[in-house]
């Protein structure tokens, strides 16, 4: 089966930033086999989808996020963080099952679909409902088992193994749209010995990394004072980065940290709207991105952000640090565009199957309704999409060449069964 | 004609800041006429409307912008703010007729309509067909001449002309939908005796005041520099501050500057997109608003948004001043969309008719589709449509008692010509 959309505005990605007018993008089986102008001759083609008045971008990659943590969206706003996190979050997250998780990520699941995003990172506990609800609804993820090692050691060997057996049951499953890293919750949530087991352990499967780090500055110089060193030495001299790794939030950073990311090659998840919301701070984007460290996006849970649509990301990642930097050039459009999409392949470490609408890559990529009056005059697509759209604009989201989205309509989930649920179980957690 | 919709959560932004589970709101003519809890006997309605799985608010109201200059949306970003504006906006609009002004403002209204602002604030040239725009669309607006007035005296007192003659015109026309401001562009572009000459024409026809006042560090020492003052005291010198006046952007001022304002009861638009994006800076909200200073929210034009969708300003608002201040608890949910609705009413000087759902108010509401993931578990109305929720949840807009948008379909504005003729005019002007 090769389908082809034919007649939009292409945005490749690709290494030329290339924007096809008139182009048309088509698929067979899981892969892209062709990204250019219209062909004259359709006739190869078993599908023939008229793409005129559409954007085709390749799908967004959302890098860091809690999907089961959507039950609690709403939940607590606008306290310090301390009492958000110990008064509101974590004794209803204690009362959470594999049901609330499997409902929670069902309902961010909807929203990450109906927004244009195809792949997100997850770091959750429940993982194996996680790894259910993508096989099922066709999107796809890099999941890690989050883990908190302030406990006994025998919680903490049973957490470890509650990760590999994750880990060894979910990586590269689901034809492959499922992949896994090994996730130490922080350095303030996991002791040094316990992080170096987990290291040893991502080593022995050849697993990526995925760790919160320098998201407060409170944690920042809790870390010096418990090890004698910011965050960023200390993983260093545990050996994390040594394994590939992706940081979540990297918002308190000195420009010798700055350095040593770019050394390791560490990918950096840009959590723009709840670092804001949380009152943690802006991260230090334009310098990182300056010394080649690829900064994607991420939504961090619903939680605090309080949806999982990218395109907020998008456009906040291009204004925020011209604004706070006085820098009216800081993260062009293209280059935010770049972190939600290649930089995002990268952060999940398959830059070589996802992040631009290049022949054999995967066919992840959503079509947009540019036919609105946000859209015009038409004049550059990427500023657009960038400063103008939104995750509403999207009309069809496909992966691996699978439509989980045609004309706004869901076809992998059930949105109303998801809504249901959601406020079902919500309403039984004690408060 | 009485219309009532019922069965909808109903969050009135009334002094209480009431939400209404299960409400109904009714009005007849332009005013409304009951909210409430939904009635058991409906028989005295002419239309009754569902409103199960809605919420119902206040219309939005966006106390800054330039509507004309849809046209520039995506034209020029990403440069520094001098070069914007003297190599790209300025050559630009010096070729504007008052056919681009209007289709840029068609363009305009229709975003507005799509994402729920009812009234909105509009400074710039050509103003005849600006409210001739707004009272064929049912819109409601403050409208004003900006005038620039580096000029000789005899350009400066045509365009006071012009100013006077659109505010006699137009005041209180459309059935009052349309009211006027005297609006000198900003101090640094206005000697200060043509900015008395403008005060006085305010105080003869009674007018309130309307201006750009430190948007950029540059401006503020340009001031200092010029006139020996900082643009406060410079325009308090002046007398602009003895008229009722709404001052845009504000984002550079001093503790004193602050108190000034309050004492003057000065409404200030807070732009908080456009500040970012031309890497203004970011205004002192919070501090304002401990003052009782009015800070309402503005999308400033497009081509420096680049879009006119208020939910981006009421989610920014509210989660910005957190990141930037390290404060959690700065600006909370309730305030920001106070912000608005209740403040953008003081910001037009019409909190009597506007700015909440209370009886013998004016019927400026929206309807917003709840029935979606992101609005859900059912948690707080307010944080769901602060953080969660985007304009292109709305479904229906309705001044006046009239529905310019019901179900998602425009019922005063034609979008497809809007777009047809803005890239028309876009494309014959020599760039």
């Amino acid at each position: 089966m090769k389908t082809i959309i034919t007649n939009a505005t292409v945005i490749t990605m690709n290494e030329q930033n290339e924007v096809i007018l008139s182009g048309a993008v088509a698929f067979e089986g899981s892969k892209l086999v062709y990204v250019g102008p219209t062909p004259e001759d359709l006739s190869a083609y078993d599908e023939v989808i008229d793409g005129r008045h559409k954007y085709i971008l390749p799908g967004l990659i959302n890098t860091h996020g809690h999907a089961g943590m959507a039950l609690l969206r709403g939940y607590a706003d606008d306290l310090p963080l301390q009492q958000w996190l110990e008064d509101k979050m974590w004794p209803m997250e204690a009362q959470f099952t594999a049901d609330h998780v499997k409902w929670g990520t069902h309902l961010s699941i909807v929203e990450m679909i109906r927004t244009g995003t195809t792949t997100f990172v997850d770091m959750y506990d429940h993982m194996g409902v996680v790894g259910q609800a993508v096989a099922e609804t066709g999107m796809r993820a890099r999941l890690c088992r989050g883990i908190i090692g302030l406990c006994s050691e025998a919680e903490q060997q049973a957490k470890l193994q509650d990760a590999v057996s994750f880990a060894k049951e979910w990586h590269l499953q689901a034809d492959g749209r499922i992949t896994v890293m090994m996730a130490p919750h922080a350095p303030y949530t996991c002791p040094p010995d316990f992080i170096r087991q987990l290291v040893d352990k991502a080593e022995e499967l050849d697993l990526p990394m995925h760790i919160h780090m320098s998201e407060t500055q409170f944690e920042v110089e809790q870390n010096v004072k418990d090890y004698g060193a910011r965050p960023v030495a200390h993983l260093e001299k545990l050996g994390v980065f040594n394994r590939p790794t992706l940081v979540a939030h990297a918002v308190h950073l000195t420009d010798e940290e700055i350095d040593i990311l770019a050394n390791y090659q560490v990918r950096v998840s840009h959590n723009v709207i709840s670092n804001l919301k949380l009152a943690s701070g802006v991260a230090p984007v334009p310098k990182m991105l300056e010394k080649g460290i690829r900064v994607s996006l991420g939504t961090d849970s619903s939680a605090s952000n309080n949806n999982l649509n990218l395109f907020e990301e998008l456009k906040l990642a291009a204004i925020l640090h011209k604004g706070v930097l006085n820098d009216p050039v800081a993260v062009p459009a293209e280059q935010a565009l770049r972190m939600a999409t290649r930089y995002g392949a990268d952060g999940v470490f398959q830059s070589e199957q996802l992040g631009s609408l290049e022949v054999d890559k995967q066919a992840d990529l959503i079509m947009l309704d540019a036919n609105q009056a946000h859209f015009h005059p038409v004049q550059h697509p990427i500023s657009h999409v960038v400063y103008a759209a939104n995750g509403r604009d999207v009309t069809d989201t496909i992966v691996a060449g699978k439509f989980l989205m045609r004309n706004r309509e869901l076809l992998t989930i059930d949105e109303e069964k998801a809504i249901y649920e959601a406020n079902r179980l919500f309403d039984q957690l004690k408060r």
